[in-house]
Order: structure tokens, then sequence, then C-alpha cells
């Protein structure tokens, strides 16, 4: 990053005006539309966005039309990266021209949880995922021209050139790393690299299954890659994701399309012997997730959950499987504590072990946000960066 | 245990002649019956039982009429305490007069799982629970006075004076510990306290909820109390468990009758300020299974699964709450290592720390077997002893 002019600062304790890309109504294109973004609260920061990309969380939200989360007017977003603008009260860490990762999961530091080794669940915060602003409910930090409330979107919001962000939902980063590169540590990356490291805990030697090669997917194999697994299984519709897949270590493909009479974990038995050690669910459908499990070692196995069933059917899992020693289990972030575990996979970057560069497969100018949707849709793009000032 | 007479080991390398009570048709009354055992093969044992208990696995089978497991005539019983008789070639570790307990959990000691610390899967022999003997597939070493085959069961059919397990079978125990105490490591406490020690790893101050309050739900309780589990949560239909569940540390008790529209989850919930932190469902529904997975703590709740479901009705698990970081595993025998965790466990018992006492409700003669089986489907028993030769 350059040096930061101080008339960055100028707007301090005063609302900035300013450009995001608005959703206005389920299934309809962004608007790029001004708005008014607020000074931050205690224990908020306002960030000023210098790139922000988009995962199929953004896309499955830009159409969702009903359930607890959905509202309009609102600015979607939430992979990012910012640099500190102002702080509110008692915020404690940060510092104007910090540069700040935004994470739609919570780490307070200070409840039972965030203070346990064993999870990154923060009891504190993590339950609330309807508020806009962490500690305010409802209350939002934008307004459109004609000065109505606009909707925050896990925290984070980051379809804006300002947003506004608790303390909780940042991790200040090394400037070293490039920006666009960090920005895959906000959210998608990250979740899949962890699975693999804190959830699974995967071993040198041990097989694993991937079900859904999209970002996350080819993370938890990067993960795994970096562990020393001997097999990387991928299962994906689309072929070309194989070759994407080599890239972070993938080292076999299976294709349901060509899986004809076989089920998808008979063939997976057949690769490894009786099954992988772990499998991930990445794709978010109870079907997959049964056979995730099944795919998985007697006795042994464990199923990790990063995909969330749409309409929430329940799980449909093999009880017997599961009564003989099976594990199954979800994870947020990939059981990743952000403050903490995030500057280890920047420096694990920095080192040149962790493969970032391999998720960018596009780049924009913020305006193009659109095209990045159009992208992400049709499979075409693992992660567009949307630069904010190029 | 007194000495023993060098008469005991006369007929090594011969049949045995003596008494079992054979299971002869599905939801009759056992039969006492006079039967030979053959003398042991490479690395199995043959054992005089001493004492030998059953348990709800027995009481299923008796009844049971239709599956794979499903076979008539049959010896049951796989509680039990013994002594060596004699032994086949290839037998380490075991010699003529050894205090034996068997188990129906394999730990082969040789393979991949089994010198893994992560697990008491028995890769080599687990998979495997439908033989009659662990390396002679259906052959039999029981055989009537018609001089037909009698079926095993589990790997143990301790339902008779003398009885042939393979060596992975089986674990040497110090004869300081009463064996009539010692019997009860055999399966049910083991597995229960197991679960609570190694699969859920229970930590001081920590909250747990144990669906059903027969041995291996008190166990569970007894194993956490053990731990200083800060709240025990009891959940059983017969408000007399609640007196025997003090005894193991159970705190609390929520009897369903009672509960009127309110779920069991919703009260425990209440009783824990937001859900335990780990459930064990040991009655084998799964309707209970997703009662006991929605009363542990979101994002961080472990449940434990140590029923099974008779009609293997799949899993009916909240895949949100799942997904948000919850945890569901089985585990068979509590997670320990037969010939490892045993010795630990009666450790504990000879250090006055582990109560297994309390666990013995009656003692009869084995002729009194069908005795035994209408008291534990009255749920009037715990634990029955059964003496050989009293
Ligand atoms: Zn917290
Ligand atoms: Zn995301
Ligand atoms: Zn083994
Ligand atoms: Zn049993």
């Amino acid at each position: 990053m350059d040096k930061i002019s101080p008339s960055f600062f100028r707007h301090e304790g005063k609302p900035i005006r300013c450009k995001a890309a608005i959703c206005r109504k389920a299934g309809e294109a962004l608007v790029i539309e001004e708005i008014h973004v607020d000074p931050p609260q205690a224990y908020e920061v306002r960030i000023k966005i210098l790139c922000t990309s988009l995962c199929h969380t953004d896309l499955s939200f830009s159409k969702l039309d009903t359930g607890p989360l959905v509202r309009f007017p609102r600015i979607l977003g939430h992979e990012a990266v910012g640099v500190v603008e102002s702080i509110g009260e008692h915020v404690d860490g940060f510092k104007q021209g910090d540069v700040v990762l935004p994470v739609f999961h919570p780490h307070c530091e200070e409840c039972r949880d965030c203070k346990s080794s064993k999870t990154n669940w923060c009891t504190r915060f993590a339950e609330d995922f309807l508020s806009n602003t962490r500690r305010y409910g409802m209350a939002s930090r934008f307004k459109d021209s004609s000065g109505d409330d606009i909707h925050h979107f896990l925290f984070v919001s980051s379809f804006s050139e300002y947003t506004v962000v608790d303390m909780a939902h940042l991790v200040k980063i090394c400037p070293e790393i490039p920006v666009d590169k960090a920005i895959l540590l906000s959210c998608g990356v990250s979740t899949g690299v962890g699975a693999a490291w804190k959830v699974a805990d995967v071993e040198e030697g041990s097989t694993i299954a991937v079900f859904g090669l999209g970002a996350v997917g080819l993370a938890v194999g990067e993960g795994a890659r970096l562990r020393g697994a001997a097999k990387i299984i991928g299962v994906d519709l689309n072929p070309k994701k194989f070759e994407l897949g080599k890239k972070f270590g993938f080292t076999d493909f299976v294709n349901p399309t060509f899986c004809g009479e076989q089920k998808i974990s008979e063939v997976i038995k057949e690769i490894t012997g009786g099954g992988v050690d772990y499998s991930f669910e990445c794709i978010g459908l109870t079907s997959v997730l049964s056979e995730a499990f099944t795919s998985t070692r007697t006795g042994t196995g464990k199923t990790i959950v990063l995909g969330i069933d749409k309409h929430l059917e329940p799980t449909n899992l093999d009880s017997f499987d599961l009564f003989r020693g099976k594990h199954v289990c979800g994870s947020l972030f990939g059981g990743l504590k952000p403050k903490l575990d995030i500057p280890i996979l920047v420096n694990r970057y920095l080192k040149k072990e962790l493969n970032l560069d391999s998720f960018i497969t596009h780049e924009l100018n913020f305006e193009e946000i659109n095209k990045a949707f159009d992208l992400l849709e049709q499979g075409k793009s693992l992660r567009c960066i949307l630069w904010m000032d190029k």
C-alpha cells in the first residue's frame, strides 16, 4: 500500500458519502448508488475497502426472497481487505491506517469459548447472525440518498467504498501480503484450509475426499496437501475442476456423471481400499452429505460439513455406520479463530507455502460487480477481485 | 480366587463336556443343556467361566428373529470373567490359570488402527461381527448332545461353563479385583465410562446429559463424575432411576412424562443456560438421538451415540445446528482399547475411585438365568451376576 495522505482521515466523526452496490430486490442486478456511511460507534471501526470479492453466500442472498436473513435494500459482500479510516470508542488493537481483514465470524476474545482452545465458536456473539450491527441490533450505519436505512450483511457489507465493522469481526494483517491475496483469507479459503487443519486435523499419509470443488473445496485440498495427505480426491460434476485441483494437490478426481450404476462412495472406497479418513461436504446438499459420510472408513472416518442445505433438510445418515465410530461435525470459518489464525495463514503465504495465487481467476473494477456475479454463477470464476480504485 | 487344582487342566487338547444355556428359538426361554466345547485352535483360548451377567444386547438377540446376526441354536452372553483352562498355538500373553475378561470388541494390537492412539477400531477384525469364531468364520467350538453345531455370539458366548475365545477378545486382569466387580468391565460399564473419558473427553466443570439410565448410561455419569463435571443430567421414564443415579454422580433428572408441552431439549437448555457440552444417547432411538443432539450447546456441543436403533432408521438431525459446529459420533466399547484401558479401570476400582459395586443389584445361580432375563426386561435389575459354581 502507498502512504496514506492525512486528508484520508478528514471525515473522522462525520458521515462519509461514497459509492456502494446495493441489492434492492431478490434476483435483480445490484445497483451502484451514492450512500452515506455513519461514523463508527463504540467498538466499531470504519474502513475504506481496498478490494472485495464474492462467494456463493453473496450469490445466494442476492437471490433469496424468504427466510429470517432476507431483507432489502441491502449491501452484500463479506470478503474484503480495507484500511482503517476511523475508530469508535473502546476500540483496542486498531488504529487509523491499519490494513484489516473483515471476517463474518466473530471473535470477541473474551467469552468462555473464545478463551477455549477447543472451538472457534464465540458464544457471546456467534448466535446472533441476524442483526445489522454486532452490538446495536438492527441499527444500520448506511443510508441511501433518500435518507432510508440500508441493511448490512454478515456484519461486513464490503460492496461499498466504506463500511463499518465491529472490532470483533476485524483482523489486523501484516502489510507485506498483497491485498488481493490477503482477501482470500477473509472467508472461503480460510474456511477450507482451516477445515483440513483444525477440524479434521489431517495427518501425513491420510486420505481425504472433497465434495464440491469451489474455492472452499479446493482450499481443503490445499490444506491437506500442506499436511502431506497421501490421497486427495475431488468430486465435482465439472471436469475442468480437476486441472484446477492439481494446483492445490488433488490426486484423484471422481465425476458423478461417469460413475454409472456405482455410487460415488463405492468409487472412493475402491480408490482408497475401504474409504477415506476424512470427507468434506462443500456443496450443501443432505444427499451429498450422506455420500460423503458413507465414503469414509468404517469405524474411524470423519465427515466435515462445510456446506449448508438451503432447504435445511435434516441429515439422513446411516445410523449403524455412525454407531460404529464414525464422526460428523460442522464448523464455521474452518474452526479458525480469526484474530489468532489468519496471521498464521498470512505467514504461510509469505513463506511461499500456501498457494493463494491460483484462487484468483479474474479481476474487475468494482463498478463491474454484476459481471463478477455472472462469472461465479456460471462456474467460470473461482475468485474475482473487485478493485475499488483502479 | 482359590488355588487351582492341577486336575482343572486335565482336559487340555480334548473336548470338554459341560452345561450351557442355549437359545434355541427367538423369544423362548433359554434351555440348560449339556454340550461339548472343543479345544482351542491357534490364537484361541478355552476358558472356564466363573461368573457371567447379561446386558440388553443379550435380551434383544434372544428375541430377534430376522436380520444377518440372527441364528439358532446359539449360546448368548458376552459379559463374563473366566480362568484360562487351555490355550491354542500362537497364543501370546495368556497362560493356564490366568484370570481373564472376554470383550466383544476386538483388539488385535497389530493393525493400523490398533496401533493408532486415535481410535479403538480394530480394522483387521472389527468389521466382521457375523462370524462364530474370529479367524475361522462360521466354524463353531460348541456341539449339542446330538453333535450339531451351536452358534457363538459376539465372539464370547459366556452362557456356558466353558467357552472358546480368540486372544484378540481377551484381557488378562489383576486377580486382586473381585470377579463379580471385574465382570462389569466386560461390556456396559466400560462402554459408559469410556464414552465419558475417551470419546467425549469430559472436562472439569462441564455439563452432560445422559438419555437412558441403564448400566451404560449410569456408567457415563460415573465417568463424568470422576472427571469433575458440574452438571450430570439423567433422562429416563423410570423415576426410580434417579435415586440410583445419585450413586453415580447424577445431579439432575428429567422425566419426559412430566415435561408436558416442553421438549426434553428445552428443559435441558433451561437447566444449563443454553445446552449441555456433551449428550449421550444410550437408548437406541433415532428420535432420542435428535433430542440429545438438540440438547447440546450451539456451536460446540458433542453428541455421543451409544445405542443403536433396532430398525436402523437413518439419523434425523437439524442440519443448520450441525453446520454451525456441533459434533456427533458413535463408538464401540466407549472408545476403549480393551487390553490397554481395562487394566486402568481395574486400577481405578482398586483405588476406590470408580464405583462398580452399585451396578450389582442381583445375584443368582447360572441355572436361574431366565429369571435374570426377566429382571432385566422388567427394568428391575441393573446387573445380575450369574454364578457358575455357587
Ligand atoms: Zn467470544
Ligand atoms: Zn463467504
Ligand atoms: Zn487391530
Ligand atoms: Zn453388552
